[in-house]
């Protein structure tokens, strides 16, 4: 019987728990909450709570705590596992360069592969996770400049064993493809509430795409203030972009130039329809 | 039998000649397309083309046609039309003070109310239309300043009978909310597409999140320009906000601001529960 050991059992912790319980994994769980812990025991799909003794036992170990919290975790780990043990250690985070520069800066390179399943959503907690939830999804890994063969193969078969599809890609160049694909979509709807809010308009007074615009202001702040300021020199250079962006249409449309604005609408579209 | 004439068989005019006709209503109907014209003759749905010689018999004229079309066509009615005649005029235009304006200026205000139906889309043209398009949604109603008492209820039965919930606004305020709740999202989307576009970032490459604040990118660039530099007075102030907005969020993200991130990300998460 493999063993796994799952440290936050919020949505993503909480969702991999029942998956990997529901195929036969032995699965030892810990979150910083005693009531979301306690849920999770409550239910059957952890087994027990997780303790450093049972660090060499662990087949696997996933972190599954917010960005800025992983390096205490991976230190928690290097001083407490056994040199010679094989477990595994991934984590969930959604940027990839600091959480890999403190696994390999903690000596941990060998047995770390970082993950990043592409399942979020603006839900959180024990109750919010769900069996299935990476069916489907991309899976970003990102393996350590010394990273080993081993490790990449037992972290690629979790995602595959879950139904994802894991992508290998250096941690950098993940970090600045979220940066464009996931963290400037965010704050570009956090400010955009923003000014709705400043107008007086609320939610409500939006038509669906409105809505859609600014659905993205309802995620979790603590996980993006974690994720922003992790990701911060990938994040500023596509916001000063946006920035520009704007600030050139602002002044067609002053100018009342139809044509140059005609012209960056479709261009828009014909992005959209990836022609 | 009651009578109507709809210029622009569009998503708009299109949809509502099938409700008019199949509430017994008699249309006619005009299109710049003759394609367009040709297939709402053939589908039964209009009764017959438009001339000059059937305004004076009709009940009401819906003016389904872009914005900037408008002034053009209530140009011609005024020339047409018979000052006795009891013809009813409105528009489903998604900007409303040029088009009040150039009512009140031909002469018109007596017979016209703007109206607005909020129940756009990214599709266009006959094809495009269907029953029941206006079921359950805004109607925002913007009479002249000397607008007639009567012309106003023709105009809020007339949308009553299709589902449609009228709601009265002067079209300054009408313009400068809609400018918030509508033109801003419109386009934050496009230049947020231009930026990933020229980070070679594909529409697929995006998650959930990222799809939905980038979705109004495909709108249609026609529509917008009229509707963009008709409003332009409107829109400046709330592109130059938001541009204030994102410029200070780069600002907190380039100087690892944590706590001022983590405020912004609060507050639009507070905006987006309606607390």
């Amino acid at each position: 019987m493999r063993s796994a050991g799952i440290i936050g059992l919020g949505l993503m912790g909480g969702s991999l728990a029942r998956d990997l319980a529901a195929a036969g994994w032995r699965v030892l769980g810990d979150d910083r909450d005693a009531a979301t812990l306690a849920a999770a025991l409550a239910s059957g799909v952890v087994a027990g709570p997780l303790g450093e003794a049972d660090l060499d036992d662990l087949d696997l170990l996933v972190l599954a705590v917010p960005v800025r919290a992983a390096a205490d975790r991976l230190r928690w780990l290097a001083a407490n596992v056994d040199p010679g043990s094989g477990v595994v250690v991934t984590d969930v985070g959604s940027t990839k360069r600091s959480v890999v520069a403190a696994a390999e800066a903690m000596g941990l390179a060998g047995r770390f592969v970082g993950s990043h399943p592409v399942a979020g959503s603006h839900e959180s907690g024990w109750d919010a996770g769900r069996a299935g939830l990476f069916r489907g999804r991309t899976v970003w890994l990102c393996p350590p400049g010394d990273g080993g063969a081993d490790a990449m193969r037992v972290v690629e078969a979790l995602w595959r064993s879950v139904g994802g599809d894991p992508k290998r890609l250096d941690a950098d160049a993940h970090d600045r493809l979220l940066a464009a694909v996931s963290h400037l979509p965010q704050l570009a709807a956090t400010s955009l509430a923003a000014v709705l809010d400043h107008q007086g308009v609320a939610p409500g007074d939006l038509g669906p795409g409105g809505r859609d615009t600014t659905r993205l202001a309802g995620s979790d702040p603590d996980m993006w203030t974690d994720i922003v300021v992790d990701n911060a020199d990938a994040i500023v250079p596509v916001l000063e972009s946006l920035v520009r962006e704007l600030d050139a249409l602002t002044r067609l449309v002053r100018q009342g130039d139809a044509a140059a604005v005609r012209s960056r609408l479709e261009r828009a579209r014909a992005w959209s329809l990836g022609t």
